[in-house]
């Protein structure tokens, strides 16, 4: 239960209606009892906003709502992402270590760390202060963990993998599986040394189900901050800079860098050792060759990718085709005309 | 053990043949032997269909097979599903709950629940009659699981979900995840709150390795009879409806609605809050922007989406572009030459 | 410790320098230390191979290196991946049977298997002599593992599944797991029988989290020595050839078969019941349409896929697109003018 006033502190915003209310939750518009906080973003209609029912709701600067508790933010979104920290109960107390967890006797546990059914935790391991491993999570030998780290249900991290601190993988994730490497000689497919590292920064989060191989000879690295989605593949040597977002089902293929505050499109694919430099946008199922390099701040879409502008530009062309070709057979009939008449 | 003549009954087929023969279990044409049921479909050649040795097959009606069993029906394949389920033989008896499943005991188990080796159920999660989680499954807090699901190896359902029955989950699944949001301010990636729940009602089946992730606000919903194949992504608050199809490795981004009867092939891409209206078709690794409507009854193909026909237009125009250019060159060497004779 | 002369001999090799030299371990030019064998790929620049602290470098013949310790060799790669099988310490020995491995007293465990915590082994299941199973492992009924296998946690192998020698399953692989296939009619989705096997040969690899479905009435099968990558989808009843190379989130559905030494670029989808000949090579984010046939030895590009120098040459007109569109816009002007003076 939170007030009002202390929300419009909290996020430096200004109020108009009543400051003594209290939320006690947060909430959509549509789904805002009078005991939640709700938010206004540029994408909600006038008609939903002004039938909304919550209690109080964080409106951009310079728009007004008569008839409801509001607190005017610069930034709605943001301010509600902040608010919804102090209004929301903090998560339960560590579970502390399961009695069916197997932890060896080699590995180093810092104090507070929780530890769930069936878990396993190889000899080397060590885990930081205020780390969750849940229920079936495997922690190979000589995999350092930081502290505040969630590994939800079924995460497997290879051998010597290092994760910073607030990492958190949801179900499912493999860390540091081989990378795929192969030479063809001699009528088979000879596999390459897959010896290296991962680390993996800060702040990190995983959606479900992704991978994140090894390096073969170096390192795979994930940067601090950066935030990777479900079932997306990162292959070895790659190297993912800070505060980058790759959404779902993204491929990365093998030695290819990324910068920071890179954004990628869900099912885009990457080839071998490209770099895509910081701030650039690829869009969804973008394909960019191995070995391109996307210069810093460019956006680019399409198989193989190109500047937006220029994809828009043929893309609007492809689509004028058939007219194009109805104008190119009706110039050959009247020059036909012309020449034999 | 069934007799042909009870098989005919069963499916409201024309026996031509041997009434009283009986067959123990299906197979296809090839690998049939003479105690098995087979089926005609319209790709079989007809070499296949005449030296097959089943015992007995479901042909189409008007079509003839002389010197084998046959049962005539209007819809072979059909007829093959509903007595394949009569001819073999039930599920093994559900093996109960082993020594080891670790179930809380604010957990509610109906009668007959099986619970496999190392799963974990955790507090005020209810399970219904004849439900089976498989070995190493994991259900969190207060998850609600209706009547005989089915639940594979290592599937893992995250705190608060609903499934209804009849929900057969495979090896892997990911139920209720985060949803992927964050709003970048600050230099760093801010995370939405993802608090919303899941609901996949009645006789819903998901593919190995599938995620779908819970609402950030709202509920991420999958409708009555859908079907999803491997690898999918459904991330938060994606709506799909009733009895639609959604191949392997297709990616729904946040917010999006699927109607009924939808089919999707696979590695199809789609955007943020675009709505896919009943009885939809969209093409294999097509790819549908953000927002955007396809309406009832379309067939859609391409990257971006386009109604099949202009698609197969534009890629035969496509196809055409070496030509329309040579051409283009020689209309203006014509014209050159016209111009300055 | 290896000395440079075995190296020599092991991989029939010139040395240029000490032949006396030992190294201890192999790593990349860059992170090299003179304990440490390195090779030169083609893709190196001089520069880092000149300034490579590596004691013993691998170098393609005809090339020279005054300064290091060399050996000439005509594939540098090929003796890289030799020399470290020989130069890397050979696996630890086998933990054995962990006592949380629940093993069913009628399966059937050669000598010298290793099964980790939490590991399930169902009743009929047979594992050969030197396979490891690792932690969270699930073997269902009447599956056959060969010798000297690898699977990684939470490997799942669904009933009946049948696996070669030195097969490797990285974390989180499904094996087994039903078929998409599904009739409509009466206003539902009727399943299809999903019975069929899976069978996989000697000396594949498959990378973590890939999906490999059982066959519906037939099997599903991997050849001898193929590489399949993370996040890939295998439908029923594909058949894969010998040595063939599938890279990530690469989908191949029901029916399809793919050759000897086919190599398949990431992300690549392939249509049902397509045939893929031996040694073609597919491109990222190719898509085959169903039933295609590709040729033996082509090499394919782009969704629908094209004989890649097609593919080029299209690509190409396609960014001529909008001068070719300006061409005919002053050709239809001049026209005009002609016409209408």
């Amino acid at each position: 239960m939170i007030k009002v006033r202390e929300l419009a502190r909290l996020v430096g915003g200004k109020i108009e209606g009543d400051a003594e209310r209290e939320v006690r939750s947060v909430a959509s518009l549509e789904s805002a009892t009078p005991d939640d906080l709700a938010f206004v973003s540029a994408k909600n209609a006038l008609e939903r906003v002004v039938s909304s029912r919550a209690g109080c709701i964080l409106i951009p600067e310079g728009t007004f709502l008569p008839g409801h508790t509001v607190i005017a933010v610069a930034h709605p979104k943001l301010a509600f992402i902040k608010a919804a920290k102090a209004i929301l109960p903090a998560l339960p107390p560590l579970a502390g270590i399961h009695p069916t967890a197997l932890i060896s006797s080699e590995a180093r546990l810092a104090p507070g760390v929780s530890v769930g059914p069936y878990a396993v935790v190889e000899r080397g391991a060590s885990i930081g202060e205020g780390t969750e491993l849940a229920a079936g999570v495997f922690i190979g030998e000589e995999v350092q963990i930081g502290e505040r780290c969630v590994l939800y249900p079924h995460v497997a991290v290879y051998r010597g993998a290092r994760l910073g601190n607030h990492v958190v993988l949801h179900a499912g994730v493999v860390i540091g599986s081989d990378g795929f490497g192969y030479v063809l000689a001699e009528g088979r497919q000879h596999k390459f040394p897959q010896l290296g590292g991962v680390i993996i920064e800060d702040d990190v989060e995983i959606g479900s189900n992704t991978t994140v191989d090894r390096g073969s000879l170096g390192v795979t690295t994930i940067g601090a901050g950066s935030k990777i989605d479900n079932l997306v593949q990162i292959a070895h040597n790659v190297h993912i800079g800070r505060h980058s977002i790759i959404a779902a089902q993204t491929g990365i293929s093998g030695g290819t860098e990324i910068g920071d505050y890179v954004v990628i499109g869900g099912q885009a694919g990457i080839g071998e050792h490209a770099r895509i430099e910081s701030r650039v946008l690829v869009g969804g199922q973008a394909g960019i060759l191995p070995g391109k390099v996307i210069r810093e701040g460019s956006i680019v879409w399409g198989t193989p990718a190109r500047p937006f502008a220029e994809f828009r530009k043929l893309y609007a062309h492809l689509s004028g085709l058939p007219e194009l070709a109805r104008q190119v057979k009706k110039l050959s009939k009247k020059k036909s005309k012309g020449q034999y008449p």
